[in-house]
């Protein structure tokens, strides 16, 4: 795979109007104000874990609806309290070797929380939608906000914040989010509608400007979008899905973060376009910096890996007071 | 491709051991009491359709859980009462153009009624998974039969049944199935499950023995059972969920057929591998027919819908006398 | 895939010159005359077909240069006279699977016939090359207008419209031709260059603005096009086959048509690209309408299928007095 | 690719029945008769090639059904008698390139005919089929031996052979063939109906042993035999054309071959399986060897040209004597 | 990719002859006391890394034949002495990402030192070859075990040994020994080579049983062999190769492994087929253990990554008295 | 693959700025000085080959650094001196089959040598690079000008000129170069860098315009240099590489080549993109000609086999006075 995407010079200056519809900010609030006013019930179960550095939980909560939201929880055996961080996975991931992802940061001084995403894998989905979807996750509930899919693990995820901070050996003024693909979309999303993150390391973010995603990516899984509309014969059924992506679109939620934020981009990447990752960060309002990579598409980029720790280490470790 | 699967002579007398538990038989017994003893609700919204034969319909009812299931029902526009025929479709496919196909069979003098299987695309599904799962719907809540997906598909086209059987336009006598992989799947099991059908038409049926299916299909979508043992890394998970498809595989419900029965095979299908078909037409104990083709894969096979109509008709139609 | 050619805006005005040559008319005009002078002795076998709404035949009649050319013609059961449809399949087809396709159509209340198109596996190609070719036909007596393999064909089928017209269960004034792909094509040229249709429906027509085709066709079979350059060292080789295929142009006999068109075109189409199709579209001079699908490719398409019988019904069905 | 047909040991004793019909022996005596009573009509062209070591000609004749059969014809300029060297292409190749590969034998001291299989590019096929095809040659009247493609191919490569015989500048009794994959199977079948070639020297050879090809064969051409028995709805229609096949199978023709042959074949050959290769070559009963490789499949083998080269000059060169 | 190798039963049992050469102990003899006694030149470079856990290195060091050997070494910031342990990497792979797995490990309490393997990427290869290769470094040298690329590679590996043994910070009684596929093989070379490894573990190890794996293997690297021979008319090349294969084989050398050995292996890795793998396990005379898995290929396997830290800190960690 | 390249008006005016380095000149001068000062140890074996017409050897001669150059030679038998000429070959590619395109040259009156490319399968590669590289070749050394490979295998070049200038049955006044893909870069380096060359014919020539090159070829060998980049984490090698890469660059040769010039290239080529091929044509000053082929890749051209035989003619064999 060779560059399709923007060349770097628009890339950076790419710059879409947002796609918010007038009642954006009136739903997340209530949404939020929803999801916040209910017990977390907070279950802790050991999991015995060959390392003599930390110690590891399956880490249990009530999530959005008060389905049972599944995580890995590593806490290092060093003196509390340590900063938090909450770990956001790819899409159609989850177990698969996560859990020494999770220690390795705790071996790195985090009390760490990598959240078993509804549906994919590890934790319960108790959305109920009212049509069907194509196969994937991408298009379920797609034709209301209410019922959309991303809405349960958003407010997984805004939860997922307030488990860590209430926390005792987590220092709530030190918490910060990171995540890959779907995992640095969701990353993004909190950033944006949690006040907890100090810091947002996102690599490659999925989730960002729709509208041009489905146009320009070349793999799934933006293209369950595009198998959906091909199954349906009624032309209303693009537009009413386009809105409701629109609410859980990164780039329309970019504007509202205010904690640092560290984004990587393959500028061969074939599943997050450059663009849609582009359009998201030049919306961004905060401080910020962009990584990209002319030789890398969707992967693991290991000089990213070492900006990603140093972002977290400068903001979480560096300082002890509160910022 | 070319065949991969045992050669035909084989086939013919591949018979491996049922898998079913102990409480197979009580299962069924009690999840089928539970399915019929609720209200259809069965309501019909006319649909405009260029055709002067027929009149469409989209027909909802109350499936497994009180979920909507909803569908295509088109009725000739001739006397009534009509013979019935229930059809069901792919895997992950759904709407996409299946409305014609349930007109033409209407044309043909059936009141035919295309169930969109829910989840896919079509109808709602109610059923909550207590665990996460891979991309698709094969596993998901696939660690308890009470919780797995195809519960409740079975028992929607069991109870479609009973809409159709009570449908004034419907000779109840004469009321046929058909379907074609997941479809072909979903005709045997409500053959075996549903005392309605007095014929059942089943084109290169899915859902049969599992156990083989993992370990010799090159496609999807019974590889997604495989993905998701690659996601567990408790062995445990493999043994869990092979149990649970043990109630569902239609080789274990193939000897409860009673009425004829007609199946389709290509032999070098790589998607329903011919040995998993034959394992399930080879414990059917009905009268019974199988017509495999050379030269054909998982796809439309243009001599056996002659067969298909011929069967169809012979059940259906050319006798109005109940059998 | 996604879109590759010219963006939606740019195809609804994309109207390239036409590249017909000085006698182009005069070729036609003598072909056709030499076409329709002789015998059809047309003969019908009846074949048992399983519905009880149609009488099913195998209908040969002699083609251009004498061949015997044969289909399938379903009639419907019901009172004569019926209006008629002429059918043309796709590129490399032919009887698979067609004959349930004649019958829908004829369950629609349409005589219909559906042409084995010559050397596609069902009809005789009586037409000699003085010259080898690439596999498949599309280079077939290309260095020649009078021996291209596309002469014979359009003039079979001109001939069908001759020999529907005279059946005596049919009106010859409601005779409508449809298809897609390389029937699609045909369809189209059909209605130039005969008299009797009244509507024709062309679905992702092939056969169009060759010059770009080569160019931008990114599968089969316009390459084979490409392939036979390859094979001559001789430059004059692609001016003589390019000034043949100028003859059989679909976009140049497209000003020539009269009766009302439908076409449709997929977005994403690789095998006719959309910009060839909108070639020939925008030269119409008749009453016309195109549907376009944004998620689709070279391949059936479900809205479509529902405009496409709209639109027979409208000027073959709805009215009984000829237009 | 990795072996996929049977073990070296294996194939050297597979030796499978032959499949002749009863009047395999009157149909090519009948046949044969009637292709060498007519006039050749041999014409040569002179054509400008950069060489100063030979000659070359577009040499032209009548070949079977008098149709033009060209070819390239390449003489060295040293004193005659040459011995004699006729030359058959690959399956939809011809022209490519050709040309230098016959002046290359030419240069080695053969007067070199490279003929132009009809249809595929170069000469003319006046063959007329009573029925279509699968796009390419293989199923081109394959439903009776007086119409299939490959008669006239073979009947053409007997009567190169007169031609060649009776050219004034070729020592008529030390004349060979060679050629491979179609052109390896030409080369053999007129090896055994040809009183004319001294040695045969076949790479690949194609057209052997049809039965086992359509089952293992994993690529074209071989497997639009099979693409052909998809197309036909009738059983009978396999058993037919198998039948039209056993007459111009290699296999059937080799025990009549007489003078020494020498056979190339990759282990690896994924288009002319190696078992097709061996079935023929164990039922030759002339002088014989077979070079196999096992890194190779169907493609040039460079050890093998040594091998080729020095076969030819020790029947064809290395004595002057007619053996 | 479904299984294609033998099926487990038969793996566990497979022990096909050993292929050593009459010389093998005297040529990995006189090969190591060469090798051995040179001087070593270590050079440490400290390198920033973003963790408060550990120091981060450059060492390098004098490898075979005085060349540059470079790698990370990382260290505990805790008290020393702690364990030692080597980690190989895969082929062609390197430093992409290597430098975070080794810090990893180094959290986890080892003093890892994470070898660059000469002429990928890293390090400095200075072993000639007389002759040229098929690309990458399979087949470097392959006409003589003493230009061999794999000579190279295992004593510096063995040399790496020593370094770390003699590190002031490393309990030199407590060093392991860790890699996967050529890292694999290389650990197992290394275990059997030298007397310092008190541990092994090695997944999906490469390099075993090379005369099955040229048969098997779907997939490159193995295939390079298959691509030298291809390129060889000579067929005295393959025994050469082969023989100069057999010095380098992990089967071979697998009896003389003292130190308790940890393997894994995917029953669907069709780059080191799992028959290589047991073929060279099943040689094992030390304290051995075997994982495999169904449902995995040539890839990383979280289960393992469990097994693999716990059997390191077994010998390594919860010990602290030499073994 | 269809055009993805600039369009042919484009291509013939597309000249970038050449990237000499402010040495470049320097560094050619004593690099060739230092090569031209050595004995060449010229060595012939006979070698049997099946031709009456040629003598064959294998010659070899020591190269840059004193490595054993080898290569093919062979020698027309009849009178000398004979026009001379240079061949090289592809990448990766060396012996298949090539001594057979040697002995053709020499049958067309060439004593012609193919020189074995360094590390390439043939001979021996005695440049040790201080660091790893990607598979292959393109990035071994590449981090020095002075270690880089095509270092060594453009110097081994010029001397094969040398040695073909000195043989006593060659007329050094009439010497060619020519060759395809790296053989053509070689070639046309070689006429840069040597005085010897009359005439140089380069097909599709490799190593031009490299900056151009990472960013537009579709597949291998450029893109190791991509791959190159992937594995390093700093900046620097990137830039470092390419300022390498300027002083092999055959474009910043291209002008200092003064014999005629025969270039050909596909449009459609993929691996040597076509811009790249006219950014080194568009540099030539000498007398030049280019054909490029709307339907070819990167692939035997055999319309080109002629225009290069031609004009290897007409330099070399036309005229016998030294021009």
């Amino acid at each position: 795979m060779q560059q399709y995407d923007l060349p770097i010079e628009e890339l950076k200056r790419y710059k879409p109007n947002l796609t918010r519809a007038e009642d954006f900010r009136d739903f997340w609030t209530s949404t939020q104000a929803a999801a916040l006013g209910h017990e977390s019930n907070v279950l802790l179960r050991e999991v015995a874990y060959p390392s003599n550095g930390v110690n590891v939980y399956e880490l249990s909560y009530l999530g959005f609806g008060n389905n049972v939201v599944k995580g890995w929880y590593a806490v290092p055996k060093s003196d509390a309290p340590h900063p938090g961080l909450a770990v956001f996975h790819g899409y159609n991931w989850s177990y698969e070797g996560q859990i020494h992802e999770i220690v390795n940061l705790a071996l790195h001084g985090y009390a760490t929380f990598g959240m078993q995403t509804r549906g994919q894998q590890g934790s319960e989905d108790n959305l109920i939608s009212p049509h069907g979807h194509h196969a994937g996750w991408m298009t379920k509930g797609i034709l209301d906000k209410e019922s959309y899919y991303y809405l349960g693990i958003y407010m997984d995820a805004v939860l997922a914040m307030e488990v860590l901070a209430q926390r005792p050996e987590v220092d709530s003024s030190r918490i910060g989010v990171t995540g890959a693909s779907q995992g640095g979309g969701i990353t993004l999303a909190v950033a944006a509608l949690s006040k907890i993150p100090r810091v947002a390391v996102a690599g490659y973010p999925y989730l960002c400007h729709f509208r041009r995603a489905v146009d320009v990516a070349q793999s799934m899984p933006y293209l369950e979008i595009n198998q959906f509309f091909r199954r349906n014969m009624d032309p209303m059924v693009e537009e009413t899905a386009m809105k409701t992506l629109s609410y859980f679109d990164v780039m329309n939620l970019a504007p509202w973060i205010t904690c640092p934020v560290l984004v990587s981009i393959g500028l061969i990447d074939d599943i997050t376009p450059p663009s849609t990752v582009f359009a998201a960060f030049n919306h961004l309002k905060c401080p910020k910096e962009i990584c990209y990579y002319r030789y890398f598409g969707h992967e693991y980029i290991p000089a990213f890996e070492t900006e990603r720790l140093s972002t977290l280490k400068r903001y979480l470790q560096d300082c002890t007071v509160p910022q």
